[in-house]
């Protein structure tokens, strides 16, 4: 047994005995260090090792702590192998409206609350770069989008270790239109597309608007898509892509290890298939750094990289983008057909706000609110939800994915909890064939406050009555 | 013969025989009634026909003048009444990049020149709406749209005779993506789409991003559309839309009188087609008042009217909206799927600006300053141009539409024309067929200047050497 092994299982022992509880803090890394004589790197170790288990979480800015007390872990889904055309957009519009509805308590939303978006200092950005606009820019900045724009992104691109070159970077209108174009680029009506499962609902409805059908994946609630399911789905259905989020995955918040990306990766360019990798959240991350990118990994121009600035800093601006590798050139094209340009407002204020450094400031505070908010719901769902309650324990992002005992059924649910004024959104909304009929999706994003309490222990006596 | 009639007949005489000069202004309606005695209403209608018939033109704010002297006006074309697949897109870009290059005077742009929009204005409502801002308009303001916005556009539809719903309204990234929301809502790849001849190339290109074929109809170059031709095309093709630019057509600038219009939402409403109207240049009129809407005869919610600011006040802005009738909630669920929502700053600025008022001023003055370019483009081209060339004289708009004489390759003409910075938009771009080749479209939105008039004498040297 390694040294970093063994003070791990001793912190585990720990816990286990109750010396350590949930919530309370771990000695620092500095204070094992001088204590016990061991190098950081053995106490980084350990605590990864601990974090990867499930039995301690990070707190940016705060340090580790032990896990919340929480329901166990949902197991890997396992979706039937079969291609199947979607139809779930009625479903999801249903839920979509129920949620916009004023007053309610939005577990439902997808959006993390906007009072944590530095929304003052966009509005000056906005003023500042309107007041200095070129005229000519308002009919300049078509496809690939504002110059300033593109390289404030490259440059995170390099810092992330996934380099791109400004011109093949496309701003979009928000994160879905580049999803969108990069879906079309490489897919024409008829052709198979794998996703997970669960799958975030915009990408069943996109391939649904499209006429592409969806073959969904076995996924680990924790570490993302099972490699070797994808592989035999590779086989059997030929597809023409591959749609994923592979850091914290809406519904489930999982995780792929930055080992299990590049085998992704390997896997996808073997078979000439192209991944859009969809990484709206891996800003958000709880641990020491982001996690890597699949597109740090891709030497062939496979991975068509897609994220915005609306679920981390601005979400009613609508700046996406899309690196798209080889296909850069035919995203742009599909950009200039399909909505011409994103709107010169909003590029421009946030190349401004970019330029201004306070980025990492804001995303640092938005990192530490939600992980606080996240291990408090954890634990009011351990407090409030029945037995055999089965939950995730994301590593970022602002979604739990709860897995109610069988007899719960989350459409009902989703009725009756509406009623009370809460919204959630139900399992079936996450999948082209409509599984996950006991599971929901529940929104950490949101500031919490006696109110999103009292929605919880609404929401798990609920629960609780229908399970018996 | 009726008192106009004969009113009208003896101004044409006056004009023939050169009393009356090329750009001189008629005296003012009030003039003719106090000196001859007649009623308002006869001095209008002579006038009115004698404009019908491209004799005296009409400038905003300044009256009546003789056409300017100019060539003759091109002939209704006639298309291949074949269904086809459209390939146009590689064409389009590389004269779109071209265009886009700095230096070159941008007589292919689609846009008028931005010096022409009230930039100050503008920035000053996005000041002021972003300091007001409720930071859950951030993630409210999903399609539809902004409330406000919304209800200051369905204001102007009832001003224009056509009311329509603001819950009817979705406001979209510009009008090209409220067309391709339409196109969507009533198509599915493999159908067939009637659209005029020659037709707005991001049409074209629309219809192949989608798989539909195109079915061009022969478009008269002052009265739009044949409504005959039309007819045939819908026994035919059965068609699952018609998508067409009923007031100031790019790039024809026809302009559908009235009861056309009429007669064309009966003829499609009798076949159970919807109408795209494609509207973005309606505003930019430069008769006495808007020119109808195809939309104001819509008894059976068939007709999708599009447009957006555009092209009229903030090109950057991406702000469109589609008034889709019975198709409204498709539509929004569509925009929702497609890029989930316009941007905030520039619906929320927007609204602030409509709020104020200004609008109508800034819009008398654009349309004058378009009004007095075109007289002083068609000047240039009857200067310059080699005998034989034809050119049509649009009410509004920004685009002229020169037929060249044979002999002339618009290609070749674009490329040599490039060579001396000068960006022009060749006809094969208006075609999925490539048809006119022989035929140009030049952009008068551009302030005129020295360089403008050198640009169009040296186009009409290089016209000249070609048709020998």
């Amino acid at each position: 047994m390694k040294l970093y092994e063994s003070l791990a299982a001793e912190i585990e022992d720990l816990v286990a005995q109750g010396v350590l509880r949930p919530g309370e803090r771990l000695p620092s890394v500095r204070a094992q260090q001088e204590r016990r004589g061991v190098s950081p790197s053995t106490v980084f170790q350990a605590y990864y090792q601990l974090e990867a288990r499930g039995v301690i979480v990070s707190r940016p800015r705060s340090g580790y702590f032990v896990a919340p007390r929480a329901s166990p872990e949902p197991e890997v889904s396992r979706p039937d192998a079969a291609s199947t055309a979607v139809d779930v957009s009625s479903l999801v519009f249903q839920v979509l409206d129920a949620s916009r509805a004023p007053g309610n308590v939005p577990l439902g939303s997808a959006f993390p609350s906007p009072t944590l978006f530095p929304l003052e200092k966009l509005a000056r950005s906005v003023s500042n770069s309107m007041r200095r606009i070129d005229p000519w820019s308002t009919v300049a900045d078509l496809p690939p989008g504002n110059a300033e724009l593109r390289r404030q992104i490259a440059l995170r691109y390099q810092l992330d270790g996934a380099p791109v070159a400004a011109d093949d970077i496309v701003i979009t209108n928000g994160a879905l239109e580049a999803l969108n174009l990069c879906l079309q680029a490489v897919a024409r009506p008829g052709d198979t597309v794998l996703v997970e499962s669960p799958s975030f609902y915009a990408a069943l409805q996109a391939l649904e608007r499209l006429d592409l059908k969806a073959v969904e994946v076995a996924t680990h609630p924790r570490e993302g898509i099972e490699l070797g399911a994808l592989a035999e789905a590779l086989e059997q259905h030929r597809p023409k892509a591959c749609w994923l989020m592979t850091s914290f995955q809406n519904p489930l918040g999982s995780l792929m290890p930055p080992e299990k990306k590049q085998a992704l990766v390997a896997l996808l360019a073997q078979h000439g298939v192209p991944l859009i990798e969809d990484d709206v959240y891996g800003e958000l991350y709880f641990g020491a750094q982001r996690p890597a990118l699949a597109k740090r990994y891709d030497a062939d121009g496979l991975v068509m990289h897609c994220s915005s600035f609306s679920k981390c800093l601005a979400p009613g601006f609508r700046v996406g983008w899309a690196a798209p590798g080889r296909y850069a050139r035919a995203v742009e094209r599909l950009k200039l057909t399909t909505s011409l340009a994103a709107a010169m407002p909003s590029q421009l204020a946030l190349a401004d706000y970019l330029g201004q450094g306070g980025y990492e400031r804001h995303l640092r505070q938005l990192r530490a609110a939600l992980a606080r908010q996240r291990d408090l719901m954890l634990e009011a769902i351990a407090a409030h939800f029945p037995a055999g309650t089965r939950v995730t324990r994301p590593q970022g992002g602002y979604f739990l994915w709860v897995e109610l005992p069988q007899g719960c059924d989350a459409l009902a649910l989703h009725a009756q909890a509406l009623e009370r004024h809460i919204s959630i959104a139900p399992g079936p909304m996450f999948s082209a064939k409509r599984d996950f009929g006991n599971c929901i999706r529940l929104n950490y994003g949101q500031v919490w406050d006696g109110a999103m309490e009292a929605a919880l222990a609404e929401l798990g006596r609920l629960a609780c009555a229908m399970s018996g």
